[in-house]
């Protein structure tokens, strides 16, 4: 599939700003929880190690998924849709083409 | 400092693989105790990455530290030493020429 970015209007990035940074917080409080929860309740150093594994593959995971760049917005957005983060109704403002794109990529 | 490894008896073994079978159960209650504490009063990311970081650290240390080959075993009990983790007393039983080797390498 081939995508020509087509630049994004001031009213565009302020909608995707908010959403990116709702999936981000909802995201980052999962993880929090998520380890709170295995980490009262572990108790061999084993179960830790699987914490760190864990810990490990979402950092990396969350630097590389919230990708603010105008180029990679619809890559970013489409991963967030396919792992239902965020829905497409979310971004009712953008314009049909993008949508369209993100809809497309989301269910690659 | 030259070393030469001088070999270790049954009962020299005996003493060395309870010690640091208690030193290493109690680090790791250490580990998982401050692991525990952190996450459970985290609120940010940026804590939590440091609970990695620290995790990263520890698995390393943890890792090499624990060495129970034989032509280690002077080296392993000396850092222990060093760490406070386990003193020289607990070494009763070793010969004095290991006891003092063990003691010289934890000042170092």
């Amino acid at each position: 599939m081939t995508f020509t970015p087509t630049g994004w209007s001031p009213e565009e990035k302020q909608i995707v700003d908010e959403i990116l940074q709702r999936a981000y917080q909802q995201e980052i409080s999962l993880v929090i929880n998520h380890v709170r929860q295995t980490v009262i309740n572990l108790t061999q150093i084993d179960e830790l190690w699987q914490v760190h594994d864990f810990l490990s593959a979402k950092r990396y995971d969350l630097d590389g998924k919230y990708d603010t760049r105008e180029s990679m917005l619809v890559f970013t957005l489409a991963q967030l849709v396919k792992e239902n983060s965020i829905k497409l109704q979310d971004l009712d403002g953008l314009e049909k083409d993008k949508l369209a794109k993100i809809s497309s990529l989301a269910k690659v």
